[in-house]
């Protein structure tokens, strides 16, 4: 049988290991177009977890290995014992072509170090980001660099701003997307010079998006973007600040429920209503932090994911090789690379 | 009658005016103790709005003047064209020791601007920051930059941690309130060099708090540390994205209980519960941005703020004024000062 994609899956990486990650290739593998998959790691763990799930079983591999990354190894020590470890053969696999995309639950800064050691950033991309689709109010939004790059100067901010809107554009289907910069405030000569050098970069060239200007903190979840462009630092702060409030959110309206016999039957007859919403902004749906810039698709799952939240994860990883996201990123960043406006201000 | 304390208020800002300011006083006096409020802006507009609450009336003066500052303009004009506005005047009040504090809904920078003129820092403090107080599972923390200066030094977030932490202490009677510095992960590494430096004094200098190490973003919500500090910028973009969080969940359990007859039965069984809850997360009952470091209690309203909001920002003042926030804090930047953990890493 011919298939569209393979998936190379780190099997041994995130808190629980080959059960999730093996029943989330199961949950996901109705969603996918014809897939693959080739689960890295342990043979004597993963191959009872595949008994499982039979339906997947001709459509999957297991390639063994007893090495894998700890989740709370430093990442720099991590990469330097990798050799065969379940991470790097899975990177690997794609670098050599036995893959088209990985997914890993494991060490995120071992996964991206690996990554860009193994598999190169895209021709014209100095540095990857990580990415990931957030909730908002009318939908749904990208939003990146969540946590690669501490710090983030005006031509890869930039560049950021091609990756999300490529995403936008070739992923979700949206054709003119807007992008902005987070910052503290709408006005010109508001933040940070890389943010208002990249802004004036953003507002002449010609990229396959388009520039909306400064956003603020609360433009996230109001959708007023399509694509959202900031620095490592600031990305991963609001993503984590979102997702403290999101849970303050819910145990607040579970102890609403639980504070009297009337609200607790308010709950019971709402309680349809109330699960819809809570799976609008489930984690679980949203899992999949993509490595956008790299050469090769690359799809951190977060570590702590139920088989759920891997096969979105997967899916997600499925999404960028189906729509060839990274052929289409190198097209638009040679062109913004050729235009006088990117030249002038970033230099050659 | 002698009072036990003065506010200065700017009738004139934000985008109501006289009537919020005037009722937001109104509902604030019952809560503060001993109190009257020096009303400056036009008196043809706050006259009829004192006359709607005659209980205030005997506690209250007004400062006529028919100049004030446009929420719109640029702060380095407002600053320049500021003579005789309500807002200046209200802050001048407070320099020649006519109030002990002042309370604007106007233009922020010129607001931060004008304090830093003309009440200057207190001695010690490089810059002021501007703080407030956030809900957390637990109960409410202090965080701080949330916008006046977009990158700190060492040495600055070191001075925030003194102010946050005098804060806790003074006006939230919290004994040993611990401070935890924002940042992308929990490691030593993690970072940039001014968070490295900045948490390498506090773990070594005495201050009255404890130092915690750094927190993430999703640490401001689960009340991990009493007092946040971070640089203005990404306390901003952390604020207004946990505001937009809330926006968000809140429209979307709205929708939730909309979507059919049993649930709308539901929201109207469990309705008392949730308007507690609501209550709790309310932003009007976190109205008040605080100018810590300003050798003079300045208090920010938000622009839009109803007479509810209105009413906490100038509780925020008061509490300020009563605990004697800003002798605490001069006695303790001194004490800081004098240690050798500081000075050297900042120098002298």
């Amino acid at each position: 049988m011919n298939y569209r994609q393979t998936i190379a899956i780190d099997a041994m990486g995130g808190d629980i290991g080959p059960s999730v990650m093996v029943a989330g290739a199961a949950k996901a593998h109705g969603s996918i177009d014809s897939a693959r998959y080739i689960f890295f790691g342990d043979q004597a763990k993963i191959k009872p977890e595949l008994d499982k799930f039979p339906e997947i079983i001709p459509h999957s591999e297991i390639r063994h290995t007893d090495k894998h990354i700890a989740s709370e190894e430093k990442p720099s020590v991590a990469v330097r014992n990798s050799k065969d470890t379940s991470m790097r053969l899975a990177i690997e696999a794609v670098r050599d072509g036995l893959a088209d995309g990985v997914v890993s639950a494991g060490n995120t800064g071992a996964l991206m170090a690996m990554s860009k050691l193994i598999l190169k950033c895209l021709p014209g991309i100095n540095r990857p980001a990580i990415a990931s689709v957030m909730p908002t109010i009318h939908g749904k939004s990208v939003m990146l660099d969540l946590g690669a790059n501490l710090s983030c100067d005006a031509e890869v901010l930039t560049q950021f701003a091609v990756l999300g809107a490529v995403y936008a554009r070739v992923v979700q289907g949206i054709t003119k997307p807007t992008v902005g910069l987070l910052n503290v405030g709408t006005e010109d000569m508001k933040g940070h010079e890389e943010l208002r050098n990249a802004a004036s970069i953003l507002s002449t060239v010609e990229f396959p998006g388009v520039y909306y200007g400064f956003i603020e903190g609360d433009d996230i979840t109001k959708g007023t973007v399509d694509v959202i462009v900031t620095d490592g630092f600031t990305g991963n702060i609001a993503l984590k600040t979102a997702e403290g409030v999101g849970k303050l959110s819910k145990e607040y309206l579970t102890q609403a429920f639980k504070s009297s016999p009337l609200a607790m039957l308010g709950y019971f007859l709402s309680r349809g209503a109330i699960k819809k919403m809570k799976a609008k902004v489930d984690p679980r749906n949203y899992n999949g932090g993509m490595f956008l810039g790299v050469n090769g698709v690359c799809v951190k799952s977060h570590g702590g994911s139920d088989a759920d939240g891997t096969a979105n994860a997967i899916m997600v990883a499925a999404n960028l090789v189906q729509n060839g996201f990274n052929q289409r990123v190198a097209a638009q960043i040679e062109q913004l690379m050729d235009q006088e406006s990117f030249i002038s201000v970033v230099g050659v």
